[in-house]
Order: structure tokens, then sequence, then C-alpha cells
């Protein structure tokens, strides 16, 4: 029955193979065999489901999926780094967001592109799984901007902000660079803001942050935010958006915050023009997820012309484009 | 293939491109857009949204995902099929199994592959966009051997049972071509059985057909199981697993069905030493699924062994092997 595949019958099978492994990328950093690979060089499967308390035909199917596209190598039970295990591990995070965090979006597909099951919250991601991505997203594709921003930052903090904080890494890496101040983390999501606490408990950081479940887009005012002197904000801003929307949450976040001087404002815009093959990894996951989602993506030029009539000053912009537009604009209030 | 096998970063965007671009191929099967471009040879996405009153950000961005990976090529919103259009049709139902109707499996890779995580009902999978899938898989991998086998039964059929009919396409199929026949469809999901229902209604077929919501793997006597002479179970054999549990079920099924002369076998099996490279679609997502889901995929071998025990005898056996060692054993009663 099997005749010699013509290279269409092999793409295809390639497109969905990926689609498997995929899958298998975000889960094997999860899990930590990226980590135990870099590490060593050589994982044995037996010895890390021993360790890892892993079901022992699972894992190997992991590492199957994960060999099917070169991440990895498989002789028998040995793994090894395959040709494309260095840029696995650099775009992991990507895979996770993708497979992990967006998933259910992007299962949902045939149900969401009708206009009549747009109504309400008719779509749901993993929130804490989008958080835990987010944070490595943003170690590669923001911080190396943000740190450089606040290194050049005219006076001490005492107070920061962190909108969208997630998982709360941002809040600790700001509470460790400025050993005096208190944070205040705010997010939507519950299961991150779990995390953000766990996690602040862990560095012996509790008593210095603050979290908040809310909605950064219909914050109420509340007396830890009268003293905050640095306002951050990471991968949210396009909820701001449309316009009319962006500039009143920005005047509403000049009131709320009277003390902030700065505001870091970091997030990905949309590329004009964008193509459709050849695209680097993570643009077309990000877009055709915000397209489904019905999520507005400003250009940086959208941003540009909200800031003065938000009452705020663009101070510096940070152009970084990695992958999905990556920006962070360094704002002063009017 | 599209990317130099040695330039990793172009590697790893077409892996994650590719899963992008999976979901939206079994989107783009069920609401039609696969279809109308097969038949017109072009789509007009605005022509395209007004008939099936879709979202126009969300519908571009479906065709976008499919255009990164040459399905189609698009010229803004004039769609025409790209170089693996095709191929992309005719594996358009496997895509479907693993990017809709087995997603949330896949999702949860790093939370199943932990041992304390696989008690009871871990995972779960879209039994109904499961069965919308198979029922075209079934057409390609198994019905032309089916029909043979059934044009080569020695004795007229007036009844027929479907173990596992899922949306009960194939006890349709029946029904028309014995149109004296009753037929038995048994699944264990709701929903599957009520797109069987509706099927049935839609062709006329409903007073012939009568549908049990059961455990196939623990079902009890009722009447009309007693002059069924005709029994048929596709791809859901391997359920019947392991090795001691299968002989009880072929013993039993043998004295549930005391009329049944044929029992039509058909299921994947497990090909020995499958390689990790190279495989083809649908291979690699079917084997790992099943080992995610811990369930035992037996071989041809295997399979042979318990026939004789289970009170049946192997009366031919067409071997398919299209993808994942389909095969269907036609079995007689001892």
């Amino acid at each position: 029955m099997k005749t010699q595949p013509d290279d269409s019958t092999l793409s295809m099978a390639h497109i969905f193979n990926s689609a498997v492994a995929a899958s298998a990328i975000g889960a094997a950093w999860e899990i930590g065999a990226l980590d135990e690979l870099s590490e060593r060089g050589v994982l044995n499967v037996h010895q890390f489901v021993t360790h890892k308390q892993l079901d022992t035909p699972a894992a190997l199917a992991l590492f199957r999926a994960l060999a099917a596209v070169d991440v990895v190598k498989r002789e028998g039970t040995r793994i090894v780094p395959g040709v494309n295990f260095t840029e696995a591990c650099r775009t992991r995070s990507f895979f996770h967001w993708l497979c992990q965090g967006s998933a259910d979006l992007f299962r949902r597909m045939p149900e969401v592109v009708y206009a009549h099951n747009r109504e309400g919250d008719f779509h749901r991601r993993d929130s804490a799984a989008i958080a835990f991505a987010c944070r490595e997203i943003s170690t590669f594709s923001y911080d190396p901007w943000f740190w450089q921003a606040v290194g050049g930052l005219d006076f001490d903090v005492t107070s920061v902000a962190d909108l969208g904080c997630g998982s709360g890494e941002r809040v600790l890496q700001l509470l460790r660079h400025f050993p005096a101040a208190h944070a205040v983390g705010i997010d939507i999501a519950r299961p991150a803001l779990d995390v953000a606490a766990g996690a602040a408990a862990a560095a012996g950081l509790a008593d210095r942050v603050t979290l908040f479940q809310a909605d950064v887009l219909a914050l109420v005012p509340h007396e830890a935010f009268d003293r905050v002197e640095l306002l951050t904000s990471f991968m949210m801003g396009h909820d701001f958006w449309p316009r009319a929307n962006c500039v009143a949450v920005l005047q509403r976040l000049r009131e709320l915050f009277p003390g902030a001087r700065r505001f870091l404002l970091g997030d990905a815009t949309r590329t004009p023009d964008t193509a459709d093959r050849d695209l680097p990894v993570f643009t077309l996951g990000f877009e055709v997820a915000h397209d489904l989602m019905g999520t507005f993506i400003p250009t940086i030029a959208d941003w540009e012309s909200v800031f003065e009539e938000g009452g705020w000053r663009l101070h510096r912009k940070h152009t970084i484009d990695l992958a999905v537009g990556e920006v962070i604009f360094e704002l002063v209030r009017l």
C-alpha cells in the first residue's frame, strides 16, 4: 500500500508531526527535561522517570515527539540533544504559550470564527500557563531594555506598581533592585496571582508586596497607589485599546497613581504588511490568537498618537522588535 | 520541505507555524472552506464570511495560518489553493483528530506524564469532534476493505450491530446497503450518539436504527441483540485490551450476540520498531496520544493470539496499513 511519498505528502506529514512536537516542547520545558539535557548533555529516560515520578510510556512518547522534529535524538532510552535543541530551548516559552496556555483558543477555532459565537466571554486561555510562559518570554524580549530604562531613572524608587503582573516575576525583581521599595502587583487572573503570592513568600519578600486581583481597565482608587513613583506594565497594554478607551485608561492611570513619575509600558505591536510565509517563531501564533479573540493590537504609530491625549509625554522609546514588534515606551506625566 | 534542515532557526519557526496551521486545517475543513476551495478553485473571503456569517478578522487569520504552510495562497482577500492543498484535503481528518478532538490531551501533556496525575478519568477528549474526524478517516482507511468484506458475506443480513458506532455513519451506510435490515448502534459517548440520531432522522432511517448509550466493555444482554447476524466494530478494538480482558470481551460478545455469524473488527495496530523521524501523517499523533492515555495498542500478532480463546476463528485478514497499522479481521464464531 505504501507508495513513494511526494513533496507535499512529506510536507504535510512534517506539519502534522510538528503540531505533536510543539506540545511536547512546552511540556518538556515545564517538567525540567530541557534543562536537564542542557546541563548534562544527556538524559536517561529511566533515571529521569524515577527522579520525577513520571509514567514511562508517557515520558517516552514525549521524547519521541521531540525526536520527530530533531529537538532530541533518541537511542532507546538515552536522549541527547538534536540539531534543533538549542533553538528549541531559546523558543520554548513561545511553544508553551501556544500549546499549553492558548491551546483551548486554537482548539475552538471552528467555533470562534462564527460571528454568533463571539458574544461575551467566548474564549478561554489558561492564565497560569500563560503567565508561566510570559515570565520567560519577558526575560529575553523585554528585560534587557527594561533594566536599561530602570537604570536611567533620575529619582529613587520607594514604591512601584506593576499592572498585569501575572506570576509576579517583575515585581519581585524590582524589589530586589530597590531594597527599600514596596511593590503593588495587579492582575485579573487569580491563578497567576496565586503563583505570584507563592513566589513572593518563597523569596522572603511577601511583606513588601501587595497583590490585588483587579481588572486594570476598571481599577478603583486605593491608598496603596498614592505613593507609587514607578508604574510598569508589560504585555497587556493592547488591552487598553481601542483608541478612545486607551486614552481614557491612560488618563485614569494618571489619576489613580498621582505620584507616578515614570510609566514603563512594554508590549507587542502590530507590524504593518506582515507576510504570510517565513514568519519568525511566535509572530503567526500571536497575531492569529489575537484575531481569533477579537483583540486589537495597535501599531507603534497608534500608541504614539494617544500618549499626550492620555496625559503622558513620550520620554523615550526602546524599539526591540524581536518577533511581534516588541517596544517599551518610557512615559512621564504631563 | 521548505526549510534548510541545518538552519534550526528556520526549522523551529516552521515547527511553530505548523502547529498554528494544524489547528486551522481542522477548522477550515469543519467550516466548509476546504470544500469550497476544492469545488471552485478560489475563495473570496468577504463572500465566504457573509455566506457563513463569520467574523472577518478571525476568518482572515485562519486563512493566513493556512498560507503560512502553503495550504493556500493569499492575495489580499482572494484565496487560492497552495502546493500542499490537495494533500491537506486528503489528511484534514487527521489534523482535526489531533487539533480539535484530542487537543486537550496534548495541552495537558506536562500534567499527564506524572504518575500521580494518572488516576481515574485523567484525560478528556472531545468525543463529538473525534467522531466527526473518524467518520472521514474511516472512509479511506477502512471502507474500501470493509465493503469488500461485506460483499463477500455468504448470508443475507437482516440485523447488524456496530460497537463503538460514534456518529453512526457506518450504521446508516449498512442500512442503505441492506434495505431490509435493522441496525443497532452502541457507543459510550452521548454527544456522538446525538449526532448519530440526528443523522438517522435526516436520512429517514430513524425507524430502522436503535442507538444505545453503553460501554461496549460492560454490555448487558438486550433483546435487540438476539437476532444480530453481523457484528462490526471499527477504531475501538484496542479498548478491549489488555489480553485477558480482550479474551473476556470477545467471549462476552459471542454470548451477547448469539446469532452473530460474522464479526468485522477493524482497528489500528502497533507497528513494531517504529522510527522517530519521517513518520507519515497520523502515526506519531496516534501513538503519542495512546501512550499519554495509557491505552495499550496491540500488534496484529497480539490480536491473532486471542481470537480462538475468545470463541472466534479468523476467517480472513485485510492488511491495510496506511498510517497506523490499520487492519480488518473477519471473524466467524467457533
